[in-house]
């Protein structure tokens, strides 16, 4: 029988799969409001991000207090690790927010070009968050392990579109303002892969007990 | 007469007044190699990063095996405030990291003009950085209520710069590597300012029990 305990642990966990789902919600419409340039889209995103706010906050308390109690070693890298996924998400949430006003931003002037690179980031990170959230609930630490390094794909690519949107601005002063609006959103995509590897590691640290941040980055970016 | 738990307790916290003198040191470190074009003292910066990354490990693992043996509620959450400021002060040393990064860059080439804007940003960052460790350390949270809306100049100096170096690109070309680089720089002292903003608002909530995150922030960015 479930003790008043573990319903209280299920529901931090529940909380935090509604973060999860609203988190990738946002960052879904924030894409369909740059690419299909709608403002009226873009505006939600800023405010359903309020949401994301609150859950963190009740996420956090519901921690606290729950710490308090934790019977096992278990429990309390589960509740941390809950407490530290929700700021991820809610992070999540913030540049969701950038890439709606920038997509505002951008749908003032003409379209630059076809999107094809931020989309295809997007959709990858869209991935690495839903992956990182499924091996949480499905308690996966090798679907974790698995995420980690899409991570530096989505660098190599936000690098990728720095380069090029930079000889852009060059050729054409004209574009400046549009491209620094791209180079942002590509920034905020590539915040979004970094926060779904945060999660992923938590993850493996969760149920392996081991903790796999700042392995192997020696000298490197 | 100290317990054990009241020895271990000291031991975070000192791990964590470590770990934000640390980081003060590596901003500046950071600020120096770009002013004065050193890039030895940036490659130091991205070298020195790693020991914030290895200390955010060690207050994780302490503070969960702590939160096990927390007789108070006052204890729960000096811990998880620790661990949260740790993942903050962490991420200074990654932004810290970034300029050293961009100083290497932008060293390449003729200085574009004098940096007026960009010590001032930095300066206040590190004021707002110490300040809001300094009222951890002495219990003021009304020292850390105080830095709180300092956060909106940092942000305004970070708008208006980038506003300016907008404008010189379109009119100079030339320039556009530099600007973006010093875009870049201004982007990573904003959000230093937002990390010492967390740890106020976190050492609020340790001293008050109050959360006042995202409080008024509605209709903001």
């Amino acid at each position: 029988m479930p003790t008043h305990f573990d319903q209280e642990l299920d529901d931090l966990k529940n909380k935090l799969l509604t973060m999860g789902s609203h988190a990738e919600s946002l960052m879904q419409k924030a894409m369909k409001a740059l690419l299909e340039r709608d403002d009226e889209l873009a505006r939600d995103v800023k405010e359903d991000d309020e949401i994301l706010d609150q859950l963190e906050i009740e996420i956090d308390d519901l921690g606290v207090q729950l710490l308090a109690k934790a019977p096992l070693a278990f429990d309390l890298r589960l509740i941390t690790v809950a407490m530290k996924i929700s700021g991820d998400l809610e992070r999540v949430g913030d540049e969701a927010t950038t890439i709606a006003r920038r997509s505002i931003e951008l749908s003032q002037e003409p379209p630059l070009k076809e999107y094809v690179d931020i989309p295809r980031m997007a959709e990858l990170g869209r991935h690495m968050l839903k992956e990182a959230l499924d091996s949480f609930l499905h308690r996966a630490p090798e679907r974790a392990r698995a995420i980690i390094p899409r991570d530096k794909e989505v660098d190599a690519m936000n690098k990728q579109l720095h380069r090029e949107l930079a000889s852009f601005m060059i050729e054409k002063p004209s574009t400046v303002t549009r491209c620094l609006n791209l180079m942002t959103i590509s920034k905020s995509l590539e915040r979004i892969a970094d926060h779904a590897t945060n999660i992923a590691e938590d993850v493996v640290f969760l149920y392996e007990g081991r903790d796999i941040r700042h392995q192997g980055l020696a000298g490197q970016e």
